[in-house]
């Protein structure tokens, strides 16, 4: 059998899948951020014409793929699968949109490291010939995560200065066999780390020491280090996760500086938009990466990134009872199209 | 690029993945059911000596793994991959055993359908030489599902005749590149159905359209029928579900009598132990298969069976907003070990 495993973790791509597009919508606050100009759909709507906040994010990602095929001029009989997740209880922000459509779908849990494990996923599966066009998709929305992991909005609680402020939005990737655009070089699957964080508004802290040990597994597997790409992306720590991850990487003689970035700290101006530590949600890493990341590497002002989606594995009854917040991150190497 | 896929959703699997070892635990109601001795670790206690309901389903997975490992005399460090996921929010019941376990870890929500999805996942990335040894895994509990879903236990609701009792149980199965073992041949991906049922106690209704949807879609990508099968399984639409997908496929021609059963009927004696129209939970499956129908396949008893993982994709939160409820099966079809 042919062996693409490489190391203890990851996995390299025999033939890379290409990422021949992508597409992003966003809410009101993040289309007042810094990377506004990048996202397809933005609206000042948070309900995005539905009744209640679970079905807006349900009409997020439905519309983040229709986007995606308009774009690609593709019909929806074309896709192979949709690997897809959320972080709404059950995942029915992914499962509402694709009722009725026909399309194959395979349901993943991941929490915030969504896009980058349904990259991953779709790269299996498009590299091991299993279909040609697969697409990557995740979504968070503000509302209906403040409502299911901490207090109702219209409580007013006061959030705490390490919490994370959660995107509204979804973004879509389509993942080919063939055609033009940035590249999938390799993957690697995190394992799950427990520090004994249980702060549930202190996400960063929580999700910094799985980054580093799935970004060092990374580097070791694959014979590589922060010089061999142009940016290292967590998404999403936020400001305070990030400095914890270049401190565990110092720690560990590998230093990450001027290489790292999180999209979290991308998203938002955390100078005048009041959103504490950055922005977090499976949302968040999506619509950095299929609105700017992505059109940077198929511009060729990136040539390699490592993307890694961290998540913090929690559910409100697991805060609820005392127990800390288990984290995991999936890293993907994705090359500039003009490599 | 390897083309394995065949027709709308499915795909063959180039060299056979191995299922070389399985292992289930069953809690107590279970343990008196008709596939008792077959189970590898049963229990009365329906904390499996924890705090709270949602750790005993973390129990239920760690022991799952741990004597799955230690059938097959392996180590923590073999395995490449964990594919897992259950039904408690945010899938606590998997990561949580998996904590600093340096296990790499790939998160799945499919509701009751995820033994099929895992296995599914499993084999793509098995046979597609992105890792050797990979665990497909799964659970459920009765005690947390119901006061997750439906009522408090200690509030005494009385079931609806529709309704199906959700197995205290959890499954792993090895899926290797090589060793003896049963193979799987292909698998289905499947597509979400939604006919409108809001019934949350009549889920059995609410799958059986994407049950037949799937082992339709597997008849037709792979030029096959029931008489290809000693079994087709599914897992678990329960006594109602089961006869109106013998309904589905005979109103489309097929007759899938003497060939269909389905989990949720057979780990339960429905004639003396109250369970109404039969098991339910990603742990019906998971044990049936991990503790029953892998056995037979091994033995030679089975030659050749479709695995049909149905998944309910509901939230509590759909259900309350008054959403139908979405289904998704995803079929894997697997052959004896004797072959």
């Amino acid at each position: 059998m042919a062996d693409h495993k490489r190391g203890k973790q990851s996995f390299v791509l025999p033939q890379l899948p290409v990422i021949t597009g992508w597409a992003s919508v966003a809410g009101k606050k993040e289309s007042e951020g810094p990377l506004a100009d990048y996202f397809d759909i933005t609206s000042k709507d948070t309900y995005f014409g539905q009744k209640s906040w679970e079905l807006a994010e349900k009409q997020l990602q439905k519309l983040a793929l229709d986007t995606l095929l308009k774009k690609l001029n593709m019909q929806r009989q074309e896709i192979g699968a949709v690997f897809s997740g959320d972080l709404l209880n059950q995942c029915i922000g992914s499962s509402y949109p694709l009722r009725n459509t026909g399309i194959p779908h395979a349901g993943l849990y991941g929490a915030c490291s969504t896009m980058a494990e349904s990259l991953m996923m779709a790269s299996m599966c498009v590299s091991g010939g299993f279909s040609d066009k697969v697409v990557a998709m995740t979504s968070s929305h503000f509302a209906s995560s403040e409502r299911q992991y901490r207090f109702p909005l219209g409580y007013g609680g006061q959030r705490t200065p390490t919490a994370q402020w959660t995107v509204t939005g979804a973004g879509a990737a389509m993942v080919c066999s063939a055609g033009k655009g940035p590249r999938i070089e390799s993957c690697t699957m995190g394992a799950i780390t427990d520090l004994g964080i249980k702060d549930a508004n202190n996400m960063g802290a929580a999700m910094a020491p799985a980054a580093w040990s799935t970004i060092k597994a990374h580097f070791e597997d694959l014979k590589v280090g922060p010089e061999d790409f142009d940016l290292i992306v967590t998404g999403d720590l936020g400001q305070l996760g990030k400095d914890l991850l270049m401190e565990l990487a110092g720690k560990d003689g590998v230093n990450l500086g001027g290489k790292l970035t999180d999209c979290g700290t991308l998203v938002f101006d955390q100078t005048i938009q009041d959103v504490h530590c950055g922005g977090s949600g499976c949302g968040c890493s999506a619509i950095t990466l299929c609105g700017y990341l992505l059109n940077q590497l198929n511009r060729g002002k990136l040539q390699k990134i490592l993307f890694c989606g961290t998540g913090a594995l929690l559910s409100p009854t697991s805060t609820q009872q005392g127990l800390p917040i288990p984290a995991v991150c999936h890293a993907v190497c994705i090359q500039g199209g003009n490599d």
